[in-house]
């Protein structure tokens, strides 16, 4: 993996894949999101956005960085009670209510979205090699580990891309 | 509520609005944000791009989910010294700081972006649900409660889609 | 600087530089981050794609707001060992994983991507006023002090925008 994005040397291990100010595509119907954290409170929002867009028609593809990749390793997220820390004193009123309502959970939503939609879920390479995590470390939702440039390429076109 | 957008079935809860693959509309002068925090500095950075981008001349769409739209609860918004965890160091010194320069507040500069522009403000249905709220719990300058589908509907052709 | 972004007033500061509901121009090959967390795992993360979109020959623009100028401030970056607080049990996992993996830090990130690509930073005159920082007080890889307004006229036209 360091061949494809070598942690020491970013720059040189991109390459120049096209000259500068060059035109970008028109942009297609698509959401992309760079899943970041790690927390259920925003695991749960990126799914719902991941599921209300394939519901509309809208391919998806989400990109798993640091805490986000962390998130789908096997088995983690049936032991995940984490809730961003700016508001644990809800943790325990959110879990709850969740539970109160009979919320599926976010993985739930996330294979309900594969089943009525074209939801592509990649692992960030840098992550990845960061944390010595290989693609059979992750749930079998995760299409793939690709580098930054692979998931840029795909969100520069994308008609809404999210940061969670 | 739940007709709406089922907290168990979400795939279900949407329906196909359109053939998949289908070309998304040309770009609107709009900045779409999903508010998903509720601390003041986050709110306040969002109160200020919404004023921003009302001044240019842009629709600003907002979609209040989770802990964005629990900052709307009535009357919430004069108690709030909610500052993001990972800053909680710094709480003491920004609201000294926001004291000293006479800085509006994040609710002032929301209301003052409506004054100057076509701002729209919705609080999403899922967490509604979730958190036992209905849109009149909610400061009046929330205009309806939607699914997240309204929301992506909006979002998905503006030139400027922010998650904070 | 008050003057052209009044703490106070933010709605009369800007005036209405076009008219409402104006066409806004063609999407330019450009990614835009707003970057307003100032822990070590965001700034590394935005180091990243602004380097992975500089390698693909799209221009970037970088807008420093809050914790994210705060972290520009002169020699912060050395001692900077601030985590997400949601990961806080990972804080010494990701320093020790970094160190021995000989990552290189997000500073030699942003000055590398400058080096390859067109990276524009600036800082928001909002919060340099708030915490009574001068340009001098940033790093000198920050190329300027300017307007929330600046910063929307180069992102609503760019190709993809993220809130860090």
């Amino acid at each position: 993996m360091y061949g494809q994005f070598p942690l020491d040397a970013p720059g040189e291990g991109f390459g120049l894949l096209q000259p500068a100010g060059a035109t970008p595509p028109a942009t297609a119907n698509r959401l992309a999101i760079v899943l970041f954290s790690g927390t259920i409170d925003k695991l749960m929002s990126a799914s719902i956005m991941a599921t209300g867009a394939a519901a509309m028609g809208m391919d998806v593809e989400i990109f798993l960085t640091n805490w986000g990749a962390l998130a789908f390793r096997k088995g983690d997220h049936r032991a995940n009670k984490r809730v961003s820390a700016s508001y644990a004193d809800y943790q325990s009123v959110l879990l709850e209510q969740m539970a109160a309502k009979h919320v599926s959970s976010w993985m739930e939503n996330l294979e309900g979205a594969k089943e009525i939609g074209n939801v592509h879920i990649a692992a960030c390479s840098h992550t990845m090699t960061l944390f010595d995590l290989e693609l059979s470390d992750l749930e079998p939702i995760v299409d793939e580990v690709t580098g930054v440039a692979a998931f840029i390429e795909r969100a520069r076109d994308s008609a809404m891309t999210l940061y969670i």
